[in-house]
C-alpha cells in the first residue's frame, strides 16, 4: 500500500520568523529517494487549541503523520500533551526513559529538573522513540488508521532519530510507487506555448510539472506503470516537437549546455559586455574549466571604454548611439580580434530603471556574435526592471550563443 | 483588530521536493516588520479536493488567507477554480486583465495562446490583483469573515504583487501588534561571532533574528513596549560593538552600500577579475545609475588576456604564477592606468574544483586595490564548491572596497 503521508511542523518561532523550518524540506526529500511522497505541510504553533485541531484532522486523512517540534521541557512546549488530548488519551510515564534522561544528567553532571520529567511522558497506547543525540525522545502513537511519529524540532536530532528508527519502519510497512522521472530544460519559449503545443500527447497533461525561472523553463516529466507512455518515450515526442527550444534533456543551466558544445567543439569565446555588465562573463565562468573556452571578457560601460578596450570607433556611437545594432557590432568584432578567440559576442541596451527614451525605450538591447565568417546582430526587447532585465538578457545572449555553434557543428 | 492570517502554499513540485518554498518565508517575514503574525501555513499540492478542502477550512479560522501558486496557464494550474468551488462560485472573464495579457504578448512580438486566456479568469464577486511583472495576474476574494488574496508562486512576481497590492491594503484594513523593528547587515564576521560579542545586552537574546547568507548576515531586531530596551537603541549599541563590520543600518546589498560612497565621493572604479569571472563588475552594475561610477571591467581569464588587455608583465606571471600578490596588484595597477579610474580593484585565484596544487590549493585567492597613492593586496583562502568560492570572493571584494573608501572619506 502507498502511504498517505502529511508533516507537521510546531513552533511559534517559525510561524514568527525567527526560525527557518529545515525539517519538512528534509523529510520531503529524504522519503522522496524512497519513492514516497507527502500530500501535506502543516506550519503550527504551540497553541493547544490549534495542535488538537490539526492532530484530528491529520488522522482523518493520512496514514502516516510526522511530526517536528515542541518535544522541549518548558511550558510551550506542548506537542505530546496535545496529541493525548486529541485522542483522549492519559499520559504515563515511560520508566526506560525517564533512567535514560536521568543517566544523561548525571554523565553531564547537572542535576535534573522536574521539568525534565515531563519528557518521559507517553501517551496511553503509544510508546518512545530512542534520541540518540539530545534529551528528548520520540513519541510513536497510532490512532485508527494514522500513525503519529513525534521528532524534536532541532535538525541534527531529528534527522537521527528520522534515518535510524521511522524511515525503517516505512520502509517495512508501505510500498513506495514506482515512477519513471526525467527532464528537460527548454529557453527562448513561455510555458504556455509550450503547453500548448505539446499537451495533445498522451498522458501529458498529467506527466508534465512545469518549473520556469528566470534561466528558462525546467519540464519534469514523471510517469507511473498506468501512464500512456513511459517518461522516457514521451520526452522524445516533447523533443521533437519543441525542437531547438531545448537546450538540455536532463536538469541542467544554460551555460553548462554551452560550456558541453564549447568543450566538444574546441571553440573559444570572448564576451564584450554594456548593459549586461560582465553577467555574461561571470555565468560563462560558473561552470568548472572554462578557462579552457573564455579567453577574456570586457564590461564596457563607458564610451571611453569602448574605444580604449575594444576598438570602437567614437564616430561610429556618436553617428548610431551607444545603443544601436552597428555599435553591437563592433564591440562583438573587437573582442575577438583583440582577443584572438573564434567567437566575440556582445550586448548594448538599456537596464533601466533610467536612461530611456522614446525612441530607446528602458529594456532595449542588441546583441551580435562575430567570427571569422562575418557579424550578425539581433534587436531585444524586455519589459521588466534592472536585475531581471540583465537576467533575461544574459540568457537570450547565450542561447544565441548556443544556437550559433549547434549550426556550426 | 488584530487579524488573523493564514498562508497556503499550492504546488506538487514542493511536495515532491524539487523546488524549495520561498514564498511562506518571505511572507511571514514582510509582515513581521509590520507587526503582523501568521497563525498557520499549509502546504497543499495541486489536487482539487485538497485544495477546496483547505480554502473552505482556513475561511472558518482565519480573517486573511494569503496564496501562492497555481496561477499559471496550465492544466495543473488550478487555484483559481479551486477557490470558486470552494465556495460555490462561478467564474468569469475579466476583460481588463484579458487586455493587460494581450498587451503583454503584442510587446514581446509573441502570439497569445489559449491556455492564456483563462488567466483572466475570476470568481464571481471577486477581482484582479494587477501583477507588475508577469502575465498572471492575482485574485482577490471574500467569503464570510475570509478575504483570500491568490498570487502567483514565483517568488520575484509574488514579492511583486505582495508589496504593492496586498500588504498596503492588510495595513490599511487591520491593526498590528506595537512592535518596533529595525536592521543591521554585517559581512565579514559569523553568525557564532555577533551572537557571542552582543548576547550580554539586556533584551538582546530575544529581540534579534538572524539571517545569514552568501551576501553576510542581516540582524532582525524587534521590540515591543515591554522589552529592556527599544529597537532602534538596541540597534546603536550592538553597532558600536561591532564596529565596521556592519555595512548598512538598513535592508541593503553590499553592493548598494558601495555604490552610496562611490556617489557621495564621486569616486570611479574599473575592475580586472580572473577567478571571480565577472561577478564583480555584475554585481556593481546591479545598482542603478552604476554607469556614473564603473568606468569599465575585464575579466582576463587568460595570460595572454592578462597581458593585452591590462598590461600584465609576462615575466611576472612566469615568475610568481597568475595567482599571486603580484599578479593580482599587477592587474589593479593596469585596469586603473588603462581606463584613468580612481580606483582599480582585481582578483585572481582558483576557484575549484580542479586546478589546485599543495602550495596553491583550489580556493587560494588574491585581490589589491590600486590608487594613485599605492597599491593594497591581500590573501584570502575560501574552501567551498566554485560557484560559493566565487560570491564569497566577490563579496570579500567588495568590503575592501567599501573599507577603503570609508577611509579615504
Amino acid at each position: 500500500m502507498t502511504p498517505v503521508i502529511e508533516i507537521i511542523i510546531v513552533g511559534n518561532e517559525i510561524l514568527s520568523g525567527r526560525t527557518r523550518d529545515l525539517n519538512a524540506r528534509y523529510m520531503i526529500d529524504a522519503l522522496g529517494k524512497h519513492g514516497y511522497s507527502v500530500s501535506r505541510v502543516t506550519v503550527v504553533g504551540d497553541v493547544m487549541d490549534e495542535l488538537t485541531g490539526v492532530f484530528r484532522d491529520v488522522a482523518t486523512r493520512a496514514d502516516v503523520g510526522l511530526v517536528s517540534g515542541g518535544l522541549g521541557p518548558t511550558s510551550d512546549d506542548m506537542t505530546v500533551d496535545a496529541l493525548a488530548c486529541a485522542f483522549d488519551r492519559e499520559l504515563e510515564t515511560d520508566k526506560t526513559v525517564l533512567a535514560h534522561i536521568e543517566r544523561i544528567f548525571r554523565k553531564r553532571g547537572r542535576t535534573m529538573s522536574e521539568s525534565n520529567r515531563k519528557q518521559a511522558l507517553v501517551p496511553v497506547g503509544g510508546d518512545s522513540i530512542g534520541n540518540p543525540i539530545g534529551t528528548a525522545p520520540g513519541v510513536r502513537m497510532k490512532d485508527g488508521r494514522c500513525t503519529f511519529y513525534l521528532m524534536p524540532g532541532v535538525p541534527f536530532e531529528l534527522e537521527g532519530m528520522f534515518v535510524r528508527s521511522v524511515l525503517p519502519e516505512l520502509t517495512t510497512s508501505y510500498t513506495a510507487a514506482p515512477v519513471e522521472r526525467t527532464e528537460l530544460c527548454v529557453t527562448g519559449i513561455s510555458e504556455s506555448e509550450v503547453y500548448d503545443r505539446i499537451s495533445h500527447l498522451p498522458g501529458a497533461r498529467d506527466a508534465l510539472a512545469y518549473y520556469p525561472g528566470p534561466h528558462g523553463i525546467e519540464l519534469a516529466i514523471k510517469t507511473t506503470p498506468d501512464s500512456p507512455m513511459a517518461a522516457g518515450q514521451l520526452k522524445k515526442e516533447i523533443s521533437d516537437i519543441l525542437g531547438d527550444v531545448v537546450f538540455a534533456e536532463e536538469k541542467k543551466t544554460l551555460e553548462e549546455s554551452v560550456a558541453e558544445l564549447l568543450f566538444e567543439t574546441g571553440l573559444t569565446v570572448s564576451v564584450a559586455e554594456s548593459c549586461t555588465g560582465g553577467l555574461i562573463a561571470s555565468r560563462l565562468t560558473d561552470v568548472a574549466g572554462s578557462s579552457r573556452y573564455l579567453l577574456a571578457g570586457v564590461v564596457a560601460y563607458a564610451n571611453e571604454a569602448k574605444r580604449d578596450l575594444l576598438g570602437v570607433d567614437m564616430s561610429l556611437i556618436e553617428r548610431n548611439g551607444a545603443v544601436s545594432a552597428p555599435v553591437a557590432a563592433a564591440m562583438a568584432e573587437g573582442i575577438r580580434t583583440k582577443t584572438g578567440a573564434d567567437i566575440g559576442i556582445s550586448t548594448t541596451g538599456i537596464a533601466g530603471p533610467t536612461g530611456g527614451t522614446p525612441e530607446k525605450p528602458v529594456g532595449l538591447m542588441f546583441t551580435a556574435i562575430s567570427t571569422q565568417s562575418g557579424t550578425e546582430t539581433k534587436k531585444l526587447q524586455f519589459v521588466e526592471d534592472r536585475l531581471i532585465n540583465k537576467m533575461r538578457m544574459s540568457q537570450s545572449v547565450l542561447n544565441e550563443l548556443r544556437l550559433h555553434i549547434q549550426r556550426r557543428r
